[in-house]
C-alpha cells in the first residue's frame, strides 16, 4: 500500500517535470523586447522562454522570474549557460538571472521597472498582440516632465499621452484619464509594459474611443505609506521614506498630491475638460485600490472609474443609486481569468478587495448602475490582463 | 645593475597602484543615478567609487567602465563582493559588471543606452552640476512619438524636447535644434544621462536662452552603414542591418530619413518656424560627423551648427566666407580638454576629423565666420564634455 502511494504520488508530479524536460519544438524567435541586436532569450509556439548568458567562469546559474519559478540553466561548451522553461502565459513577464548567487538582469533585454526594481522583461505574443501593435496610423505623444507639489515639497515627475490631434488642434480641450501603476511600479508602467499610447492611437485610429489625454504619475510620492519601504522622489534621488505601515495601505499623501497638486497642473498646462464629467480615474492591483478609495471620497471630481485586478465597489458603498449615477458614469472591474478562478489568489490578498469583483459588479448593474464586469481570458496578475483592461475601458469613456 | 633596474621599474609602478589600494576617503554617497532605495555604488570626494554586490556563489567580481578600467572586486565574510576605483572624471559613466565572466548590468543602478547595449550608468558629481540640476523652475516636456519615414520604410522613433512655455502659447512657433546622440548610443541619450531638457529649462528660466523645440532622433536607420553591425527599427524589434561599411562612415540613409521624412514630419505636427533661419543641427562624437556633413550639404536648411566631440570645419570646407556667412549664423566647435591635449585620441580617431579642430577654428574666425571653439575643463569624450557643449550652444542660438 505504501508503495502503491508512493507511485501514485510520482505519478500525479510527473506531468509537471516531463513537461520541463520534454525537448522544445524548435521555432523559437527572439521575444520582442530583446536589445538591438540580441537574440536572447528567445521564445517558442508552445510559449516556453529559453535564456542564454555567457558565464564561462559560473557555477551556477538560473532564471528566475518575479514572484515565479526559478529555471536552472545548465553550461555548455562555449562557456554559454542555456535553458528553457515551461510555458507562459502570453504577454509580458518580469525575470531575472541568478548568476552564483547575485539577481542580476539579462544583458540580452530592455529593462522595466517592477517588482520595486528595473530588471529585465520578456513578451510571449499574445494572439490578440494586434491592438498593441505598432501601426503606420497617427500617433500620440508619451511626454515626461517635472511639477513642484506643493503638498509633498518636492520636484515630481509624470507622463502624459495626449492624443494624435492634439498638435493639430491647438484650441481643441480634452477630457483625461489618470491612470495608475501597481504596487511595486512607477510613472514608466503604463507607457512601457503596459502599451497604452499604441493601445490608445489604435482604437482612435479605428474610431473605437474619443480621444483624451492620460496622466500616469507614481503614486509612491514623498510621505507615501503604501506597503513599501522606500518613497521616491524626482531625478532618481531617493526622498524621505514612509516607512512600512502596520497592516494595509494608507493612501492620503498620493491623494493629497494628486487632488490638490497635479490635477490642478495638469489643468492649468494641458487643454483640458477641467470639470467631473471628463475626468476618469483608473488602475491596476494597488493602483485600482488606489482608484477605488479616491474617486469614491471625490465623487465631484471623478466621473469614470476603472479597476484592474484590484478590487470592486460593494453594494454596500452605493447606498443611493440615483445620487451615485448622477456621478457615476461608467464603473469598469476587470480581472485576468486566473484571478477568479475558485481559490484564486486576487490582486490585494487572497479574496480579492471587498468580497468577489463578479458578483458586486453584476448586483450594481442589476441595481442600474452603469457597471461593467471583463474577464481577461488565460491571464493572471499580469500586464496583459490590464493591457486588454484599458482597451476594453477606453472605448467606454467620455460617451457624453 | 639588474636589480636596480628592476628596482626602479618597481618604483615607477608604484604610484598607479598605490593609488588603487590606498585607503579611500570615507565620505562615500550614493550615485544619484541609483535605484530608488540602493544604496551602491557610491562615489566619494576624491571621485572614486565604491561597487558592491552580492554574489557568494561567484569566484571572481570586477567592475570595468566603458572602453576603459576593469576593478576587481573581493569577497567579504557576508557573501558580498565589494572595490572601490581610482579616481574618476567628474560626470556620466557606463559600466557592467563581470560576474564569472558574465557581462551584466549592477542591479543597484538605472540603465543607460551606450556602447551599443543598454547598461549601468553611475555619475561622478561635478562641479557645475547646478547647470543640470532639477530646480523649482518651469519645465518643458520631453515627448517620445513615431512617425512614419518613407524613405526607411518603416516606423521610426524620436524625442522632442518642447519648452515650458509651448503648451501655454498654443498660437507662438519655435525654431528647432536637431540634437544627435553618439556612436553605439541612440535617441534616448540626450534625454537621459544628457539632462537636456533640464539644461534647457534653466538656461530658460536665467534669460540666458530663447526658448526653442528640441528634436532627437536615432541615426541607426535601417539601412545605416555606420561603423556597427545593426541598424534599428523602432518598438525594440530588429530592422535589417546595413552592415559594416568598408571603411569609413557612410550617413547617407540617416541623411535622407532627416531632410525628407523626419523634418517634414516635425514641421507639419510641431509650431516650429520652418525655415533656414530657424533650424540648427548639432551632435556629439558620430553624431558632429553626420552634423559636418548633412550641414554642409544642406546649408538651405540649417543656419546654425554644433560639433561635439565631432570634428570641425576646415578652411578649405569655406572657399567662400561671405558666401558661407550668409547661410551659417554660428558654427561652435566643442572638445573635452583631454581630447585636445597633445597626442590624445579625439572622437573619430587619432588626430581628430579634418585635422586640428582649434587651429581650424580659429582661423574660421579670423577669416570672418561667427565660430565658436570651447574646452570642456578636465573631462574627456564624455557626457559632461557635450552637456557643457549644450549649455555653450545654446544660449548663441537663434539670436535674430
Amino acid at each position: 500500500m505504501k508503495i502503491a502511494f508512493l507511485g501514485a504520488a510520482l505519478f500525479a508530479a510527473l506531468p509537471a517535470l516531463a513537461q520541463t524536460n520534454e525537448a522544445p519544438v524548435e521555432d523559437f524567435k527572439s521575444s520582442s523586447l530583446n536589445q538591438s541586436g540580441k537574440q536572447y532569450p528567445m521564445v517558442n509556439s508552445e510559449r516556453r522562454v529559453r535564456a542564454r548568458v555567457v558565464a564561462p567562469g559560473a557555477q551556477s546559474v538560473a532564471l528566475e522570474f518575479l514572484g515565479g519559478s526559478r529555471y536552472p540553466l545548465t553550461k555548455g561548451d562555449d562557456g554559454a549557460w542555456v535553458g528553457v522553461t515551461r510555458p507562459q502565459d502570453e504577454g509580458f513577464h518580469y525575470y531575472q538571472l541568478i548568476i552564483d548567487g547575485a539577481g542580476v538582469p539579462d544583458p540580452g533585454t530592455t529593462y522595466y521597472y517592477g517588482g520595486s526594481r528595473w530588471g529585465s522583461g520578456l513578451e510571449v505574443p499574445a494572439q490578440d498582440q494586434d491592438f498593441y501593435t505598432l501601426k503606420n496610423v497617427p500617433h500620440g505623444q508619451l511626454a515626461q516632465t517635472y511639477y513642484y507639489s506643493k503638498s509633498a515639497n518636492a520636484n515630481l515627475h509624470f507622463f502624459v499621452y495626449t492624443p494624435p490631434d492634439y498638435e493639430k488642434n491647438p484650441s481643441k480641450r480634452y477630457p483625461v484619464l489618470y491612470l495608475q501603476h501597481g504596487g511595486g511600479e512607477d510613472e514608466t508602467g503604463w507607457g512601457a509594459q503596459g502599451h497604452a499610447g499604441l493601445i490608445m492611437d489604435n482604437l482612435i485610429a479605428e474610431g473605437k474611443a474619443s480621444p483624451f489625454i492620460i496622466v500616469m504619475a507614481s503614486s509612491y510620492v514623498p510621505g507615501a505609506n503604501t506597503g513599501r519601504g522606500a518613497a521616491r522622489g524626482a531625478g532618481g534621488t531617493n526622498a524621505a521614506a514612509g516607512g512600512r505601515g502596520g497592516g494595509g495601505f494608507d493612501f492620503s499623501a498620493f491623494e493629497k498630491v494628486l487632488t490638490q497638486d497635479l490635477i490642478p497642473f495638469v489643468d492649468a498646462n494641458y487643454r483640458t475638460l477641467a470639470d467631473q464629467p471628463h475626468r476618469a480615474m483608473a488602475g491596476l492591483s494597488m493602483g485600482g485600490m488606489q482608484t477605488h478609495n479616491i474617486t469614491l471620497a471625490h465623487l465631484d471630481m471623478f466621473s469614470h472609474i476603472g479597476l484592474f485586478s484590484g478590487g470592486s465597489v460593494g453594494t454596500n458603498e452605493v447606498t443611493d443609486v440615483n445620487a451615485f449615477n448622477q456621478k457615476v458614469k461608467v464603473l469598469f472591474v476587470g480581472y485576468g481569468s486566473r484571478e477568479i478562478e475558485p481559490g484564486a489568489v486576487r490582486g490585494g490578498g487572497r479574496g480579492g478587495v471587498g468580497g468577489d469583483p463578479r458578483a458586486n459588479t453584476e448586483a450594481l448593474k442589476a441595481a442600474g448602475v452603469n457597471a461593467h464586469f471583463y474577464v481577461s481570458p488565460q491571464t493572471a496578475h499580469e500586464w496583459l490582463t490590464w493591457r486588454r483592461c484599458l482597451h476594453e475601458f477606453a472605448p467606454l469613456l467620455f460617451k457624453d
